[in-house]
């Protein structure tokens, strides 16, 4: 096989799409094919279409988690949408290396918070709209041309003014009790049943201590009393906690489903003890 | 960051894919292997491979809500092949604005009606198929080359003869009972758990008549009595008729899943009463 | 429409990818955000995301089914990576016309098998990797990494030294009892319910002579005495053989889901009696 270098192509505008639309319906397709349209050389990618329906939150910790690892300038298209049709703003918001389209709900929250330089804008241009624009697919008539028409050149000022009201949610923080109980959640029980939490080394630097201290994780009647430093470790349906690749601590077990085996799911209490 | 506009690249042929296929197999991942390794340049795009396993209108209701966003030229592969291996034919099909790529069972019958122009030709050039042709995989054996083999010069005449006794299916059609009385039925239930009737705006013009008249739509034993304008009107579990982004009737739950409220799947009988 | 032959473009490097990661985590929009990141250029296909979770064997089946139809030098991404962050090595294999990079587990036993030519590098050049890399995803931190910059000018000599004690999995292989009894096993059930077994025509000629031979095909209670050749032969709720588009045995219904009316599942032992 050759081994030349490649030579270099023009780079193209990338376009990320972040939904709860799944993949069983034709919304994903028409989507796309509006962006493309507008931009036929824009390079779409799914993050993905499998965000619980309706859930902001999960929307927020999903596009949080993944747009930083795209090149500058990419496009992220953020549509968990359950206020379609209503006074609810469509929204363009410029971080410091990229760019987010979606509806002012609150989707972009976690991402706000990771931004040092941020500058929102209402999007306002309907000439760049699909026309009509229907009551129930922002998505296609509003969010994907304006991303087609913003991959072209990327001048943030046609769109529409900068506005300071957007939405911020303010995601479920950990609590600290007292001094030996830390409270939080649980964010995501992920595809391999890891139970993501929403406690970071930060929250409970115990945890991960070097020697490491005396504590006990609770969740509903089970305890885990042991932290390890891969997903491998410990016997069979042993949970234990490990800090996962989100920078939250997980719950899991080897080559099995962790969630499953302590019956937890989204939004569950988590309690810390120290001691 | 910079927001010079880009400067144009030459347009590279888009193929899309809706398949009942899934994604848990290797086949999706062999159709795009195929087309790819004929035209490295080709674009490809899923639209939906979970298209409900062997329904050709399930299909065909997909790809005919999704193509016309894409651009023109645009190069759609159809598959929905349960008689795969059969007689049944392949077909290129040129519509107005884009190419279709199919199997000749009907799953193109929605988008044919949506032509005022259309030729469709019987795929006959063997050449242009992989070697040998298995009779279990026309997708990655016949469709696949052959959409690959047609992005790059787009010359129909070179596929087969023209043909005009291809496969049209009738879709379910709304029945007018009598002057009070129109039946439909339920198309697809999308992944919010919206039911999605086969009644336009046409077919029931009275429902979104201003001022609004007295009607009934009856699913089962269940009657819904309200047209609203956005997803999010009414209380938790009450089902309101909607005009979906469709162009269809669909009866929805503001955050919720209707068809579960309600215990309708598809191809349940819908009832709409005036007056 | 126009039909002028497209102007040639310049190849761009493609990377697929097959994980066992799903598709309702970040985890997948993380991979390919590295990769786009490191080279903005390269196209990125998914293969399949879907593999069962932990599941070695099920993802050497999956690449192994797709890759060929790639492209040569198509660069194939392949974790499913249970033992991520312990003394597992990370690997770049150079095949006859394909590259993979994947955990040196087992993953490309399939794959390996069917190299005439194979060179198998250990990834040690840490300068390409993420920093830090975490214990917990190595596809973000190492293997996406190094495929973008692999796909830039893909010499194999800069990512780490030639191995020969790489892990080849032995795949279940079918066992010859005795000239009347062949005994096989359920390797996958695909999407349509199609059973796939590990018998090829070469283990079973009998099963596809012409004319054909008196034989049962034994699954739990169940008895299969019928070839077909297309999967549209033979009534309702009737099971039987077909040479599958894997190039394997596989058991099957008309337009239904074979396995669930056997009630057979991955890993069940078939019979095959001959006479």
């Amino acid at each position: 096989m050759a081994t030349q270098p490649r030579p270099t192509v023009t780079r193209r505008a990338i376009i990320t799409l972040t939904t709860d639309f799944g993949t069983a319906d034709p919304y994903v397709g028409a989507v796309k094919g509006v962006i493309l349209n507008v931009n036929p050389d824009a390079v779409i990618h799914d993050i993905s279409h499998d965000v619980t329906p309706f859930d902001i939150l999960d929307g927020a910790f999903t596009i949080s988690q993944a747009y930083r690892y795209y090149p500058p300038r990419t496009i992220h298209l953020v549509v968990v949408d359950p206020g379609v049709g209503t006074a609810r703003r469509p929204i363009l918001a410029i971080g410091e290396q990229h760019y987010f389209i979606a509806p002012d709900n609150g989707v972009l929250s976690l991402v706000f918070e990771q931004q040092e330089r941020l500058s929102v804008r209402q999007i306002e241009a309907e000439h760049y709209f699909l026309s009509p624009v229907s009551n129930t697919f922002h998505a296609r008539d509003i969010f994907a041309p304006v991303a087609g028409w913003f991959s072209k050149a990327q001048e943030p000022q046609n769109f529409g003014p900068e506005i300071t009201d957007f939405v911020r949610l303010a995601p479920p923080k950990p609590k600290v009790l007292n001094e030996k109980l830390i409270k939080g959640i649980v964010l995501k029980v992920d595809t391999f049943g890891n139970i993501i939490t929403n406690l970071t080394p930060k929250d409970v630097p115990q945890l991960f201590a070097d020697p490491p201290q005396t504590f006990k994780i609770v969740v509903g009647k089970q305890e885990v009393t042991k932290i390890s430093q891969t997903y491998t470790e410990g016997g069979a349906n042993e949970v234990f906690g490990i800090l996962g690749s989100t920078g939250f601590l997980e719950l899991a077990t080897s080559r099995g489903f962790a969630a499953r085996l302590l019956g937890v799911q989204r939004g569950a209490e988590i309690g810390v003890m120290l001691g």
